[in-house]
């Protein structure tokens, strides 16, 4: 498990966090925090962040021993205590959070435990923490300081890369690879066959999925999220990629570096989806489809078709009260013949004699 | 498990039932029933229930040996044999099956599986069950009566409530908290990290998730249902909230007391969810906002912004056969001009000379 | 594990591949392929198929040792080197493909794994392979050559047919059955309780949900997907069927033979969908309603209501622009008025004098 149990609380002094953190402080050096919080409940113990101009009014009033704020708050943080300066709060906030879950769980132990069912020719890299029941399968490769979670599975031939974690009951398929760095949560899935079926006389015969799933470094995956095997070749999720909790990936899919999906969205068969993108929740693609870099999708909206072109595509019903929506539903399955009468009256009026 | 091997079969006479149900009883209280089942293939061991009017049609036919109905369907009920005469006959054979079951799962044993590997220093309420192969991390709390699957994790500093019963291969993080008299199926993760990633440069920059998840008492989870923890505080459902399968609840959510959630809805992070709401199957909300209580949200609906007023909400495109769908979208995606049109066609109606 | 270790590379003669596929071998019965690969990146090592006519530009520019066609491109494949010509040349790479698993992995072997926690009530066929840490409860029948993933959990009384395979860590609650040569994926749990309660006071009452699972043969069903069991009968899925992963099916859902559904697809509770439907990705059909047999759903189009009819049907809003959608969806809230004013427009047309 990579959350040690003893977990203690960490301890920051104020110009220890500004080193670390490359932010100019206003304020006392030795001055110590030992929470990071919400501006709203902020404790003398607390260090906040204000990224958002409309947090302005609550940081005056805060009780917080320490603020992270930009260059251009630096006098309201000032008039009220301590702070740290920084070009970007909130990315300084995220790596303070880096910071602080470093200190609070320490090194974890290198321990394979007993319980674990590690084959013996498996390959199991130095300082690797491998869970209780675990399952570690034949010519599985486990990098350098990986941390296999209690009750994961790592099949025949597949490899984790050096630091990645993996969190309880994670199943890594045979033959498929992780790369160095990553994050995946517990019950997701690399490596269950793509949906691949034959028609043949009103059965379906299967199409048995002979490629793997190769991840980059860096990557996070959510928890109960499925990336299915290639057919023939592999599925392919590049450096940098998160993905958020039950989210679908089909076979021979290929997902450029950094690109981001949030909880619930699915991306069919064979679809190339570029760098940077981003998916909202519940957001989609087609299969056999390709997105440009920097494309980014609406919530629940799904591309049925190429995009080329970098921006932002919606396509999903705006909710309304029950029976307006009832409304505008039943004449939406008629707004082609509205448009009909439309073009009728339009006719009219231009062959009409005035 | 908490489904015990060896159910017997249960034996209620009808007396007994009407006692413990606060029902009256219409026949011979000795009369005995084995089964409950629906009216259409029910055989004289049977007990039905019928709270819809639609149904009374199959009722005078059915061979039930007994009926539950309500005061209004006495006469026709009479007619037929012995009946249960209740308030809420929906809610009468709800408590019904609790009885059934009762009866036939019996006492699970209070039995710690010697496979199982429960850290020393957890603590472990009296009457537990801990079934094969789960692990129990260090300072886990597990309440009186609790039953844990086989094979489920609960992690460090995490706790479960008295008589909550966790189903096989549930994931429990580590300082997450479940109340009393839940019920968590299989393959639900609580506590995986919330999806939170600062912009740096082209990549993400992980915000470490420090919060946990509080969930209170009689709250059931569905299979492969993801509740992640809070970035700073904790994401929190309030007692009597009952998920369906694959739901995905995102970090920071507030979810009131006694709402429920079909399959696959999904919450976006930093949401509050009002008491007694409902989401039909698929529905979701974005992040940041608020819905009152007594908010309901139809199949599939999107609720992008805060809704104060309490009612049925619906964002649903209607289905329809594939050639009228295509030319209806198709005109969808000109509305906005075709609204242009008529207000034209309306402006020169106004201004021609008649 | 279904994935055995040391698979080894097949290698097959082409005179040997024509007769076990029923298809013409044009070329030297002895040339032998050892890759099933697309034909882009194709060597000599490699046999290859064409199924669609698009293709045929890279057929001829392939370096393919073996390509599979149909008789209509028979002249075109015979000029560039070895050809089997195949009345359906996708169902023949299909089979293909099987010939080649079965190869590669060989006979897995009837092995339970000795960290495997099984029942001394269990029944265990012939030739059945459990893998480590893998749970099988009391009275469970695993049925001849079934192979069991490991840290799978097979619940008290449940049933696997001959020749089944479960891949690591799958849910089979109890009392759950599944026929003959299935595959079950990855973190499916079949059998958990269907989503089922009577209001009581703004209270929730459970209703226990006292029926099984029912599956029939030749079913795949894919990575944590879930099938809920019935409320007091089976939910019940026929021959055949396929279901992709994350799809949700709840209590009491009847799935006719042959049916197949895409990737997050989602059934209500008491729905009863015909033999031989497709649902895309992401469709789903409301509880309580009734599909014909050959109804096909589109990408997240939702039943809302029984379709007596075959055919494809379809509801998704079409993805726009961002700025496009907006101005559209501000519309679509005010079609029903829209409608009114055309309808004024021609009411004004038809009564004024012309």
């Amino acid at each position: 498990m990579h959350r040690v149990a003893s977990e203690s609380v960490p301890r920051f002094a104020l110009g220890e966090l500004a080193a670390q953190l490359g932010a100019e402080l206003i304020g006392d050096p030795m001055q110590v925090v030992t929470r990071i919080g919400p501006l709203d409940n902020a404790m003398p113990d607390t260090i906040c962040f204000v990224s958002n101009a409309r947090y302005l009014p609550q940081l005056s009033e805060s009780k917080a021993g320490c603020v992270i704020v930009s260059a251009a708050h630096r006098e309201i943080a000032e008039q009220r205590g301590a702070a740290l300066i920084a070009a970007d709060p909130y990315l300084c906030f995220a790596k303070l959070t880096q910071l602080w879950v470093a200190r609070a769980r320490g090194v974890p132990n290198a321990f394979v435990h007993p319980s674990a069912v590690v084959h013996a020719e498996a390959e199991i890299g130095r300082d690797v923490s491998i869970g209780p029941l675990a399952v570690i399968e034949q010519a599985a490769v486990i990098g350098d300081g990986a941390v296999i979670g209690a009750q994961c599975f790592v099949g025949a031939g597949a490899s984790v890369g050096a630091k990645t974690r993996l969190s309880p009951q994670v199943v890594l398929g045979a033959r498929c690879h992780i790369g160095a760095r990553g994050l995946i949560h517990s019950g997701a899935v690399i490596g269950a066959d793509g949906f691949g079926f034959a028609p043949n006389e009103g059965r379906w015969e299967k199409i048995e999925q002979l490629g793997g799933v190769r991840i980059g470094d860096d990557v996070e995956i959510g928890a109960n999220t499925c990336i299915d095997r290639g057919a023939l070749g592999d599925t392919v999720i590049e450096d940098g990629v998160k993905l958020d909790n039950l989210v679908q990936i089909a076979h021979n899919v290929h997902i450029g570096a950094h690109t981001a999906m949030a909880g619930t969205a699915a991306v069919s068969g064979s679809t190339h989806i570029g760098a940077h993108c981003t998916l909202a929740g519940g957001a989609g693609v087609v299969g056999h489809v390709t997105l440009a870099d920097h494309v980014h999708l609406g919530a629940r909206s799904v591309a049925t078709h190429s995009i080329s072109k970098p921006g932002l595509y919606t396509g999903l019903f705006p909710i309304d009260d029950n029976a307006s929506w009832e409304k505008n539903a039943a004449t939406l399955r008629q707004l082609h013949r509205l448009r009909d009468r439309i073009r009728a009256l339009e006719k009219n009026k231009e062959t009409k004699p005035s």
